[in-house]
């Protein structure tokens, strides 16, 4: 183990496995019925599909929340939830790559709604520069470096082609970016105090097709 | 562990994370240049990002495989790691919900050069209906579960919006599909025996997020 020496003791206990449960767990009490006061962590564990215990855990470690026997207060939980995370703020993105997969996440509500804010659209293609998309014009990415620096943004989502990503990863690098969602199916080689998150979906379709083939029951626990 | 029956000795072994990480493996070695007769862990260690011990543990428990000081072969390699994953076959698979997410998968040749073939595309917008895409002419949602059928399609990709996901994968499941890949952003409640992968995209924005704001260094090992 090897974490930034910014991180609180608190945050060095949260596993990414963890991190991710609570981005599970999130959801649904995000969805939680406005007229509900209260949700429990059985409820929350029947949504998510992880063991009460294993809910009951993961929440013990953002600290004194719930009272036993009602359960937990879903905006208080919800806003706890974003603290530990590091999402009860905005985030400011930019977006590199301007395909059918790339329209796909500008049109995605789930990002605004969890405090992501697209900044600024970038493409290679002349023929797509000037067009406008949710209210943004896609600009070329020879601009990249300049602009992203310019709009303040901390995190890139890709989606170019392999070939490009790693070009296009190094003017990010060079504009000062702290974190990149990759679409790319490529391991991008990046500084080491810039993170990064791969999501390769021939990689999701293999896992689907290795749990298929073998049978693989096991809930998403670690604990 | 709750593993089923027709799991070998030897599958039982392989964890999620293990398998994630022979998918990269298997990335890495697919694209090793034609010239070159051998491939060794450290040069795998160093494109994935993990170690060479760790890349050294995983493919040990794929057999016998390489040879001390030499390497391996890599032909080889990506076929012992195909059989490991399951992947050493064609997979049928179905696409339901053709907006620019399913257009985006559709034409991604990741997917066919794994031995994933989509077979058939549903819609519930007739304005998308007997539209041609990559060869496929979208049919009508409601023919899902006797086209499924039909079709043999053993796996789906489903994205739909969160509010018709599930409806959607009741109707794969009465067509007796085995695995969902699921890209609509709602916990699908599906029967024990049919194996689901969910990408939700803003959790994986929210997971870069934050190890941005933590500063988490840790690669992606668990051995």
């Amino acid at each position: 183990m090897n974490l930034d020496n910014q991180s609180t003791e608190r945050h060095q206990r949260l596993s990414r496995a963890a991190a991710q449960r609570l981005s599970l767990y999130l959801r649904c009490v995000g969805r939680w019925p406005s007229g509900e006061d209260t949700i429990s962590s059985g409820q929350i564990a029947e949504a998510v599909g992880v063991s009460d215990a294993q809910v009951r855990r993961d929440l013990a470690a953002l600290g004194h929340l719930g009272q036993r026997g009602v359960g937990y207060d879903p905006r208080e939980l919800a806003q706890a939830i974003r603290t530990a995370l590091g999402i009860d703020r905005q985030w400011r993105a930019v977006l590199v790559g301007v395909g059918n997969l790339g329209r796909a996440l500008l049109k995605y509500q789930g990002f605004r709604a969890q405090g992501f804010e697209i900044v600024g659209l970038f493409d290679s293609d002349p023929a797509k520069l000037d067009q406008e998309i949710e209210g943004l014009r896609v600009e070329p990415v020879e601009h990249l470096t300049a602009r992203t620096a310019a709009l303040q943004a901390e995190l890139a989502v890709l989606t170019v082609p392999a070939d490009t990503a790693q070009a296009v990863a190094e003017s990010l690098v060079a504009a000062g970016i702290r974190g990149i969602l990759n679409f790319a199916p490529v391991v991008l080689k990046l500084p080491r105090q810039v993170r990064l998150v791969t999501v390769d979906l021939a990689i999701q379709l293999e896992q689907l097709a290795f749990q298929v083939q073998h049978g693989d029951f096991r809930p998403p626990e670690d604990d």
